[in-house]
């Protein structure tokens, strides 16, 4: 299966790696893991049993979760680029937070095959990006979305 | 606590009781309930432990997905008012899915108290209700969406 190698999520630091959609220290989480695709950027996913709307079909709030992080870790990984560094090198990528989420969804989405997430990102401000993504199952684009990134705030990423 | 006494999705027949947000046969799920709450519509949640962005701050993408489900719990409340039934009598309730939802973050969301998601449903075609909601922790505004919830199609709900 086609896997994300370099994604950025795995060079966030610790205290920054609790994300229920891409935190890899949340054992109960989705690991969603993004990197680059091209100029483009992607996640892929395959959802759980229990990610369901109905029998057969994905939860409308899952591809929404996807799209969430795709957004956030798309914006952290163009920004680390605008700033000179890759994904995997030693510098501390940006961490973003999501200032808006819209999907839309184009067709019910099957169940049991991986999803993957393309995104387009567009800088708006250096401190606030957006992210247009489109989701895939089965090569069919199953749903829509834009995401605007804002920069975490120094006093979220600061130390409690 | 407060607690949703009648929720849409107890009706739900027992093949559209798997959503993983709001179906009370998906053992893995959110287990979302939408009521009444006076001309409102409202879904009471409180996240569990896993659901952070980062410590003490709620998931977005939990927060949209209580949003997508609140969505279509309010319009097909509101369709089944309008078709002369209530939650609770013997009918079977319409049951809507998510043709879009947008999100807007308004404030980092507390994490570990209950999350009251808002709904005020408007009809823009029997087959298409808009939903704007607006999520509080602790009565403070957190969250603001809106979902466009539409007819399931018979396809949908024909027995496969």
């Amino acid at each position: 299966m086609e896997q994300v190698v370099k994604a950025i999520q795995d060079d966030y630091p610790d205290d920054f790696a609790w994300c229920y959609g891409c935190g890899r220290l949340n054992k109960d989480g989705h690991h969603f893991r993004t990197g680059w695709d091209g100029e483009k950027t992607i996640t892929i996913y395959t959802p759980k049993p229990e990610h369901i709307a109905i029998p057969g079909f994905v939860y409308g709030g899952l591809l929404a979760s996807l799209i969430d992080c795709h957004g956030t870790g798309s914006a952290a990984i163009a920004l680390h680029h605008k700033n000179g560094h890759e994904i995997g090198d030693e510098a501390q990528p940006p961490r973003f937070v999501t200032g808006s989420l819209n999907v839309s969804f184009q067709k019910p989405t099957p169940h049991g095959v991986p999803l993957k997430a393309i995104g387009t990102v567009h800088e708006i401000h250096p401190k606030k990006w957006k992210v247009e993504a489109e989701v895939y199952a089965n090569d069919v684009l199953v749903a829509t979305g834009e995401v605007i990134a804002v920069l975490a705030p120094k006093t979220f990423t600061e130390k409690q």
